[in-house]
């Protein structure tokens, strides 16, 4: 089987029927996301994050793949439950929810709303819903005025220290481009610029060739734990979005230097004992803060598999081949679960499933489904090549 | 070699030497607490828990083991450092400073108070100084008064389900009998009846003998991630609070209460496969949140070996003393490094050293020195009725 049909069947046969049949709550609307092995719901706790998530993925595969009614019904299933329960008074999005709808944690976590605007972005291409357009729209503008203090009320952190995180801007690159169908142009046109701009010249350290986590505003570093932290997924996963935006733009020095990146992050970051793209590293070497800092995480390596063929898709570098072969070694082998349906989250160091769920507080119907159907397509485009 | 020798040995020859060596910050005032395997600082912001806990540590060792001046200057200069850099105007100790004393993180966490007030009594003993033996009653009672919202705004969780945490009322028994030279006798009863009345019928699990994390305020449980909360080291190092209380009132029954719920405790969180204790469980058998959960540390074996050591001096129970062997044998040849000082911190589930530290962000000079202390004495004792 080719990688094409691996993706593809592994998407239609195995990924998405697992959601369809365990995490959609047809009684108070929205999705279950926390589920065991098997697909049996253990908490009912119902995360923003998720359900904008989860949203967004049935609603792009009936964008994408294919004019389900089932799909378009399930992303709405989610949609509504957003749009009744999900957010404040200020339309910021909260944090979770009970099963019913009762906030739980605060909109404390900007994030919840970047996934809500993706979500009903897709979901008004698809179902030309011109109310949900205009939610989108909003939500869109009211993150662009939070992006300064994200957390508002709940900052811990003073002034003292002004470190900027990497996770804003770079969800920025992509969700712009997610929301390109309901901003203007000169909007959408600024906004990659700044991302670009932030993404490769602020974050991406020229020195070490790597992407940091928290950096001074002028992209200086700072040596503190912040300050050296970094989070090889959250790297490698940016770069996709470059790669994207180079695309578009028909920017090859861009697209060259993501993938150039891509291999130094693979190379600093790669288990050699094990196997495996480390969760958090410290550029010094010191012990991270993070005490899951040596796990395997299933949407690393997911992120990692898209980043590497799109990267081989439009430069064939064969650095970057051989690469995809052993990151799809590792992560077929150890996440993937063909026998109850989805991947597992997450593993120790030395691979072996940690948690038996499919699903939890963190991990929905999101990155698997999306790295699915990134993967299929661009490896479609490659043995299309191939076969010229 | 007995084990109060080896326990007093330890203490003097080894631990405290290692942080008097490394730890002091004599051109700031404090201490620094991010120390390498070889006691190098690898990152100098001081984190208020830890700068409390090293000032109470060295007053402690001054006011029982020896009348050592130089334990009284290292006590000093973290309590000179607390009271001039530790807490903003409304008497509210931040979470961590710069090396300097600048604030980083707000005073989000009342353990950082628990901590100063600890070390300001304990160090007010040592010295005699009036106005820091004030600023430990000042301290106590704003945490008494922060007790119902300790977070303050930074508060994320909503009124939706009124989960109450086992933490405060656990450290008021210990804190209360730590501050007994500065408070009213009365205050000081109210206060341990307080703590029994919550630790062992509130957060003590009639059914399973377990102590849960978190309840609703009437004792009951609920099925959440919160609501399963085990934390087997918490629950063990709070029975021995409870054991000293015991002794305090003569209470028998409390005590045996606390013993058999030590041994409850041990029973359900021991890692069969690789030894050691785990660091989370979830009380339905569900995945946890803390992708931490299997992980072995320093403080939960060590608050073990007080909790079985105390239990064993008053109880003679047989089956304590066989736990004790066990939780011995895996704690000193795991966490201990007799080359170059202290113990680790953090294990991986196979009992591999997961952290090449012995402070950090967390871990400074606190559980180790106690326990030595804790358990020097306690073997003592038992060891002189074994002898007459």
């Amino acid at each position: 089987m080719n990688f094409s049909t691996l993706y593809k069947n592994t998407l239609l046969e195995d990924v998405v029927p697992f959601w369809e049949k365990h995490a959609i709550d047809y009684d108070n609307g929205g999705y279950f996301t926390c589920l065991d092995t098997k697909g049996n719901v253990y908490d009912t706790d119902k995360f923003i994050w998720l359900q904008g998530r989860q949203a967004w993925t049935f609603s792009m595969l009936y964008n994408k793949v294919e004019k389900n009614e089932k799909w378009l019904a399930i992303a709405k299933n989610g949609i509504d439950f957003l749009r009744k329960y999900g957010m404040n008074e200020k339309g910021d999005f909260y944090f979770s929810v009970t099963k019913e709808g009762k906030p739980l944690v605060q909109a404390y976590n900007i994030f919840s709303d970047c996934f809500a605007a993706m979500a009903f972005s897709q979901y008004a291409i698809a179902s030309g819903n011109e109310e949900v357009k205009e939610l989108a729209k909003k939500t869109y503008f009211n993150i662009l005025s939070r992006i300064d203090n994200p957390k508002g009320k709940y900052e811990k952190n003073t002034d003292t220290r002004p470190l900027v995180g990497f996770s804003l801007p770079m969800i920025l690159s992509n969700l712009v481009l997610e929301l390109e169908a309901v901003l203007d142009a000169d909007e959408v046109e600024k906004t990659i610029d700044y991302s670009i701009q932030q993404v490769m010249e602020v974050f991406l350290d020229k020195k070490s060739g790597l992407i940091f986590e928290n950096v001074l505003p002028n992209g200086e570093h700072h040596d503190s734990f912040n300050g050296r932290l970094l989070n090889p997924g959250h790297g490698i996963e940016a770069m996709w979005f470059m790669i994207d935006i180079g695309v578009r733009k028909n920017d090859k020095a861009l697209i060259n230097k993501a993938t150039q990146t891509i291999l130094n992050i693979l190379e600093y970051s790669w288990d050699e004992k094990y196997g495996g793209i480390y969760y958090f590293m410290d550029s010094k070497g010191h012990p991270p803060q993070q005490l899951e800092w040596d796990q395997k995480l299933w949407w690393v390596h997911l992120e990692t598999l898209v980043a590497l063929a799109k990267a081989y898709e439009q430069t064939q570098n064969p650095d970057i081949l051989k690469w995809y072969h052993k990151v799809h070694d590792y992560a077929w082998s150890h996440f993937s679960d063909p026998e109850n349906g989805e991947w597992f989250g997450y593993l120790n160091r030395q691979g072996e499933v940690l948690l038996n769920l499919k699903g939890g507080k963190w991990k929905g119907c999101f990155h698997v489904p999306r790295a699915m159907y990134q993967c299929w397509k661009a490896f479609e485009k490659i043995e299309a090549k191939k076969n010229n």
